[in-house]
């Protein structure tokens, strides 16, 4: 049965073609304007459609924001100055009427809520400008994701959600339970990785896309319990080849937004911060800046007119304030791969490098908000390998299967990790990650 | 970093630009020819490529299947029948060579395994030329699901896999535990529906595409603890609609899935089951035949030369028999779709019929394996809801902002869901769903 009605998000660029044509749009109010005009949206576009209605009409005593209906109605040409065009209604139709007293109780109230306001209400904000702003942003890049992927051959896979280990080792885990179903303790994934690794042994360049989740106590604005990750495994790339499709990934998935999300770009940029697009530009073009963590620190140490908070010091993690130095000063708001950390600070997992101190790690770091990516050359040889483990203290019984891919066809390999809501918040510039997914899970909270 | 090899997808319908030419391939030993030959995969598609190497050469000695290696060599046409174009090679460099005695420990010794065999060493079932074309297949159809829907700009959401409520009111849920971390019972989600509806009501049209759990004790050929699921769910989308939209999604998705994956389907066509083209262009030759559960169960009670176990009652709910019946013998092998069924044996949340006595539910049956998609309108009436929600005995509490989607502009609005693993075993003929997902979770399995 063919639908009977448009979406705004059609009809507007294609007005043309409905000039003077009798259409329905489906929506809720957003506001009124000027005693005769009622402002509908439908989700599908931030932008609204203008309905005229004559000023006696009935409607206008019934209806009140947040109101569903149905208009149908002739599209015409706008006198008003904000539109192109508006639609002269015939025949209004109200599906969910509410009391206006109950209006109070919501966020649909025409007033400004902050984004914490919000997320109370998390199950209505899809209606808000702003929130549904970020959402049609966040699928968009879902979708340039696995366009890229596609588009390269690298075959999507889903790696379990329900795990018998901890990839890093540590814990922070939640555990997954029902009377010893699985008959092993089982927990939620922190990471596709390991699997990845082992699908990559086949397929050759594989991804995962899928939800991970730490049971970290860290209430801050760059952390959840639970969060989407990218985490691409490519068979024969060495560290140069994955720092390269690192970059190239990151500016496909950004020229993408821009321009399949221009208009909601535009108004997070006039409603939330000033410099959205001025940002993503200083991704597209530059070529990243490549150092060593050892060059990184000695850049560090000799820079003068500069005092950081945490020592610089040959072994230990690179802080934020350091990165932040080396990407917005040093290298004049430049994405920068630092590369080739030492071997304490990095999971077991990484390649040694001939020098014995470091591993073949990169961590890509963007002005403003710091690491975004991590990667590395992973270690292919049984033996270092099982070395690094024992020396990690880890459990190499049970991981017997990673291990088995070093036994069985050994291939250098190497592969990142993108945590999708980082990536989010870095493209829209909303500063508390728990706005940029739709129910957020954090500590105290599984609401919804 | 310029990538310094080439993919066996990539030269081999492009041969022609690459005869005479030097290239690398990195790949993995599949099976020796005639004294001199290697063929060998990378994973990036089902065919083989053949390497002429001089039978003296010190390889020949060094190498057994499942070696990783990188030749080195030039494009030339093939003498062989086999196969079009062929490497003459220059140079091999081994990566992972392995004791030929460990070979008879894996699944990669040239012998043919039971699937099952293969799942019990699932890490590397990826190099076995079924496992990785069932992979490039559930790799394709993800992608075109991505696709139809971004096409319709349908808006894909991330629902919790962490939640505090059993979507279906019944038992079967794994716990999530870390300390109270939550500071509320948690359980791993059954569907992002609920979500999905709250979605829908401010962005219009949404799906969701995640990992969906259930702790149900059945070790069957069509059961999973951890699965994937496809949930749209429209506003303004009656029965009748979301009917349309679900047949036009799996005519879509199958047809690409034909273009994408002829040779992986051809494989699996030859060495799993004969009528796998012929399956899936039943689906798309008709418009699905729809029947109202009323007409099925007269149908069903009025045919004779027919015995079913189950008895047919209205008000019972169809059995696998009853819908093998229907589809393959009185529609001849139609896809089906059966609406309207009795209330009692619906969930809480599908609209009530006029009748009071149905409800706008749907069910897709496929010829051969049954349901495919169920979905419904759902009950976008306030007190119709809360009326059928104390019914179904629900906590109408902790659904509290379920119910209030009724109370701020309603709109009605439909859904379905797709197990996206039964959709693979449908396309490629696998009996056993434990083999179409890469790391299969069901009772007393958790490994890899």
């Amino acid at each position: 049965m063919k639908l009977n009605f448009n979406s705004i998000k059609d009809i507007i660029p294609n007005y043309r073609l409905y000039l003077s044509k009798k259409i329905s749009i489906k929506g809720w109010v957003k506001h009124f304007r000027s005693n005769c005009f009622i402002i509908i949206s439908d989700g599908s576009t931030i932008k609204n459609l203008q309905i005229y209605v004559d000023k006696h009409n009935w409607v206008f005593k019934k209806i009140n924001i947040g109101v569903s209906l149905e208009v149908i109605g002739v599209v015409v040409f706008s006198k008003g100055k904000k539109q192109i065009i508006e639609i002269y209604a015939n025949k209004i139709n109200i599906y969910g009427n509410f009391n206006p007293e109950d209006l109070q109780k919501t966020i649909l109230q025409p007033k400004e809520h902050s984004l914490k306001k919000l997320r109370e209400q998390a199950y209505l904000r899809f209606r808000t400008t702003i929130f549904s702003s970020i959402m049609r942003i966040r699928h968009n890049l879902s979708f340039s994701i696995h366009k890229f992927f596609y588009k390269k051959n690298i075959y999507y896979i889903n790696t379990p959600i329900i795990t018998t280990y901890d990839t890093e080792g540590a814990g922070d885990m939640f555990r997954v339970t029902n009377n010893d179903f699985f008959g092993a303790s089982t927990y939620l994934t922190v990471s596709g990785q390991l699997q990845g690794e082992a699908a990559a042994s086949g397929l050759g360049k594989i991804y995962t896309f899928g939800p991970t989740f730490r049971a970290e106590k860290s209430n801050t604005f760059r952390h959840l319990s639970e969060f989407w990750m990218i985490e691409p495994e490519m068979s024969f790339y060495e560290l140069n080849n994955i720092m390269s499709l690192a970059e190239e990934f990151l500016k496909f998935i950004i020229k993408y937004v821009i321009k399949h999300c221009y208009e909601d770009l535009c108004f997070l940029e006039k409603n939330v911060k000033k410099n959205i697009f001025k940002i993503l530009y200083s991704i597209l073009d530059f070529p990243f800046e490549k150092i060593s963590y050892t060059n990184a620190i000695k850049i560090l140490k000799f820079s003068k007119n500069v005092k950081f908070i945490y020592p610089v010091n040959w072994g230990a993690d690179l802080q934020s304030e350091h990165e932040k130095f080396l990407s917005e000063h040093y290298f004049n708001n430049r994405p920068i791969i630092i590369f080739n950390y030492p071997l304490k600070i990095k999971p077991f997992y990484m390649r040694l490098n001939n020098d014995n101190k470091t591993v073949a790690a990169m961590d890509i770091i963007f002005p403003y908000i710091g690491e975004i990516i991590g990667g590395s050359q992973r270690e292919e040889r049984y033996n270092v390998l099982l070395k690094r483990m024992i020396e990690s203290n880890l459990d190499t019984k049970s991981l017997w299967w990673y291990l088995n891919i070093r036994r069985f066809g050994s291939v250098p390999h190497s592969g990142f990790g993108l945590g999708f809501e980082r990536l989010i918040q870095f493209i829209t510039n909303i500063s508390n990650i728990k706005d940029v997914i739709p129910f957020p899970r954090y500590q105290n909270h599984a609401l919804f």
